[in-house]
């Protein structure tokens, strides 16, 4: 936790009573609490910084809705912060904004996060956030929040497009649930940036005493860069359904292919197996009507002419109803490999 | 039923005609009407708190949609209260509020609720809702009823994920049918939760002079919770949906499989009966033209020679096509078995 | 048609001009016109009560979206009513009602309607509708064929209750005929409810001077009902939708089984087949390497114990890959049979 | 081209100069350009009434989206007409109307169209267009248009109508494709009307100089009925959606209608044909384990029973498991046939 | 880079600090910065004509939503410009405009663009652009991108219309991948021209001070051509999923056909080569009851005449229910071939 005005101060502050006199007029105060688990501590806290009782509950209760409320003059934002994992999936954080005059308070559960980068230009003398009010500073972390769904929507990207290479080379059941997984995190993508988009909305339309007309332009590129999250979110969940409905189609096309095969297979040889069977059997030959092409001289050939003559045209009439065709129906599964 | 000020007094009121005096200056009371079959003893309230008539015929008919209608002075809600049942099924409840001047009238048909809590912070000395007005003690109502939809929400989260197990393990037609009462469960839900969140956006835009400025954050808290509820509710909803399209799928995977295994084993082995066939024909062996295979020394051995020959092009074919594929296409269904 | 006011009167009418001198000051008349098709009665009718030209040819042409639309001091409705027909099918009817300073006009094609009951009330001595104005007249009204949807949404409910247990009992392609059938007259439904609320939504926001203080809470209470009747129809529509994925489904599902069962006695007989016709071949046996099997002395009690070597086998790789399941697989089908 | 105001003159002009001195007051002139492809003419004429270089652009390059401009005192209205051409298909062309003070200007491609019986109106004496203004006849004009849709509609719904029939009488790809059509056609008809209720909208909302309050009814009137035409389209729209889900359903049963036949017969047959082939073996009957059966008395007659056998159970197991099943399973496709 | 005014000056400048001087009064300037890498020089001109850091930031880092932002008097402009590669690939660029008084500043990444004919215009002596202001020369800009997206439209409808013929004659898997691609592709384009609609809305609804009365129709102009854009773009993408629909039930067609191929060929062999299999069975002829009807003289006639009957009864079963239907069943797929 630190000061920061014209001088930068520091400080881990591990006893709360510690902050009761941190403010001082012409000074800007960050209190970065992270952990939420020492319920007291926030309690504390919430007493020095006058935090409306309800704003302290949706600070531990995380699983909040994004949120910006007003307590008088201070500033209650709910915000949720993602970034991916090693494992590939999003990991979801919720931090939670107070802002009042000169003092901007952060809660979030886990130590290290992305308002690092925040903590370094504070730190470097001369950058703007230095001499800027709290309206600039929290419209910094803010930014800082929502460029941090850019990453996690470039893995997506990434994803979707491996995923595409995949179904266009041969589709896997497994394919089908990774796209489903992906279209799963989508949706809770979209139910994260959503409600921001609409609080920075309304905090772009009503204006708030914080943001002065030089903080605007910066809570509108906030904003600009949230309704872009959201057109990306949306079109790659568009894509998600057109994959699974090629991925359907795909199958649906093996099958049929998987089909063919059988039929022209069977089709060729049941009528062949037939013939065979004809001259297996035994009416007695004594007769000259019973069996007569058994005692012919070229009989076991022309059994063979025939068989060959029902193959060939079988295969001629196969080939005319395309059910032979090699590249076109082997398409989108063998295009590639 | 009970009566609640600086100090708490409770009764049970069997007789409504007692209900006339109870009303007192600067202090609260809460009427609890539990069972609505008793239409004359409604009207008879309805007659005592000037409740208008439109108002009364709403709360006996449930099956209303939720909706806050004001009569004069009076505030008239009607809500849906939802809980699970032992049977995993959930049940539904009208909910009406009364709120005028000093009192609260509740209307239910059942006994026991989720407002009991509310009665314990009541009985509780110095608690906040002991020193406030009516509008914060119907606040909490709608709180109790609206959080009293988490726990629900939560048991359907549950029973996607049991659903989302089951589907990746091994998807039966049971399963579909799961998938499809949930869906309709969740489609209540909605129907129930989306009125009570559009009749909080009015309350808290055109505001009421019953919700002060101190109670307003905490209809707002409400709102918040009704939107959390209605966003969750449309992503199960959404959910349920990808698990029908991972099920469909899942059953065109296995007819696919099912008419792989058909058609290699008919593939492999109707050419090979096909040859059998050919050397049970009885055509006359005394001309030299006639199957002088059957006298070869090694006929019956190249016969063999022969068959091993095929399946092994077939099955050389049928890997090449992709049609062993043992684990890709086992996929979705064997992966955890 | 009636009179009615402090005392009612009642007449037929069948010459219009008998209509002219209706009104009196202090009373409501009520002139309910049953049969469109003569044209020249009506515009008669039209001129006595100054009805504007285009109201006229909208009550002529039924067919017409439900609408309201002021002309001077007169209020023009459409609106359309339904009732279930004995047959099954909903039918529909124009009403349209012309409300202007003491009169009420409604125009409806057919002879018998659900405005029945409002005549009993009217009739009623001391009843609220006898000594209210001409707006609760029609407001009363349109609460009458407002309501009128209700049974019918209650039919069609029954209807795809029946149709869901005839779904998981068994489902036949005239179900889904049927769900076809209902999902469009639940579009019908929703074609003539929704411009209805559009129009309720615009007089309850607008006001009209029609409506005083006392009747206002009668057309919130006929718009709550038509909004209710329109989330149930949207409702049925998405449970139509799934009805349809849920039949699709068992159907790929019995596709599926038929499936195995060809399979599982293809893949255990041909290979059967295969080997008796091996032993039907007829290479010479003179030479021993020509099919000496046929001259063991347990030559054919093996040929059995192979066969049924192979049987076993199959049937225990069938039943590993699930082919054989009985319950799980039969599912949805035969759950209740 | 003609005027028209207590007295009616019409006048071909093939030489656009002679518009010039058309304008007298207290007289309506109605120019019908017929023909586009005149440029110079075109641009003459919009320099005679002063046309707006942006209008005349856009009434030369046709395929505007409907849409309504104010340029100054003229209105600028840009529509889509539409009729069914004997081929059945829809023909679409582009009405441009420019309407000043005191005149009327329509342009379109061809000769011809739906305003023929607005001529037959202005002709006839004493009827209400002679003595309006430009508004009523501009509105009457849209009216006109607008009105064109309906039987374009009716061809729809008759078209929609022999589709379903077909469809349940007997599935054909063609009935496929033909939806298919009729759906884009369904497309086309919504893209063209929907800006036109759009700037109906706008015209009623906002109100226009043009439109008094004599006019504003009959605009209205414009507006229901492009708001029915919308709300017909739309469902038209949805039931193509559920004619391809019915089309599709009807597939998938043929499919399992063959399916079941294949599969019954060869369930049937291949254990016979098996049978039959153990006892076309040569296995040598001197030793008396080698099927011994042959040399029964009864073995033939034995094995006819055992093929009589194995039939009767099979079908007795296809009936119990609705292989069969005559009436249920046939369905859709025969029910008419 | 280019001035214009009464006289057209054009200059290619490399150095940046020549810019500085340019603005005359009186004088309209433009500079066209082609080419984005150059950071400094983009600073520099950034310094020059006072541009917000956070536009500078915009038009460097494209892939930016299009987007309209203030600064003070100027106007700064994000859209993208959409080209057919002659890969038939869309191409996209960013082209960021900063107007400004008397000023007019673009930028985009390549050279060589749609804004070519604006500059012959600008060339042109008396053109209109020559004698107007900043507002209509960055308004003519827009109209040239927002037209650049026509001839891409007409490139898809083009590719949609091939792939409509295609579909009727002979669908392959391939199509599908065009249709998905097409599909993806007009994703893109609707979130390149949605927002660029929405900003146009802004801009022509709040109005400002650089866009005059002269240039509002001008302005609206553009904006209709967004509007018409993103019609035709919603309705190529309803059509894509129609194309969807129809291939996929032509696969489903073409397995149908397969199936009743292998179904009547198995159907009709399957009985015949059990009965040849029943007459090569060798049971013992010594005994009367075996077999009689090997010795009998028409025997084997007897046996062609029952197969010759069995394959009629079945050719009648199979037409009577439908599945050798020629023409209706290959439907779709040959009837253009």
């Amino acid at each position: 936790m630190r000061f920061d005005a014209a001088s930068v101060e520091e400080a881990d502050v591990s006893d709360v009573s510690q902050l009761a006199g941190l403010a001082q007029p012409g000074k800007q105060v960050w209190v970065d609490v992270q952990g939420l688990s020492d319920h007291d501590a926030i309690r504390a806290i919430g007493t020095i910084f006058g935090i409306h009782q309800l704003a302290l509950s949706d600070i531990v209760n995380t699983g909040q809705r994004p949120k910006v409320e007003e307590y008088g003059s201070q500033l209650f934002v709910v915000t949720r912060m993602v970034q991916i994992l090693e494992s590939g999936n999003p990991d979801w954080e919720q931090v939670s904004l107070v802002v009042g005059p000169n003092y901007v308070l952060t809660f979030q559960d886990r130590i290290g996060d992305c308002l690092d980068p925040l903590r370094e230009r504070i730190r470097t003398e001369g950058s703007r956030i230095r001499t800027s009010d709290e309206g600039y500073l929290s419209c910094m972390m803010l930014d800082a929040i929502v460029d941090g769904f850019f990453p996690v929507l470039e893995h997506f990207g990434e994803r979707l497009e491996e995923i595409e290479v995949e179904l266009i080379r041969q589709p896997t059941p497994g394919l089908l649930e990774d796209i489903f997984l992906v279209k799963r995190d989508l949706m809770s993508l979209r139910r994260a940036i959503w409600p921001q988009r609409e609080f920075l909305t309304r905090l772009l339309r009503d204006g708030h005493s914080m943001f002065d007309e030089q903080t605007a332009p910066f809570l509108r590129d906030v904003y600009d860069h949230a309704v872009h999250i959201v057109d990306v979110t949306e079109t790659y969940r568009e894509l998600t359904q057109s994959y699974i409905d090629v991925y359907l189609s795909s199958i649906a096309n093996r099958t049929n292919e998987v089909m063919r095969v059988l039929t022209v297979t069977a089709t060729i040889f049941i009528p062949l197996t037939f013939i065979a069977g004809v001259y297996g059997m035994n009416f007695s030959t004594a007769y000259p009507t019973n069996m007569p092409e058994l005692d012919w001289r070229y009989g076991y050939i022309s059994f063979w002419i025939i068989c060959i003559l029902v193959v060939v045209v079988m295969l001629v009439l196969a080939r005319r109803l395309g059910w032979l065709g090699g590249s076109p129906s082997a398409g989108l599964r063998n295009r590639d490999s």
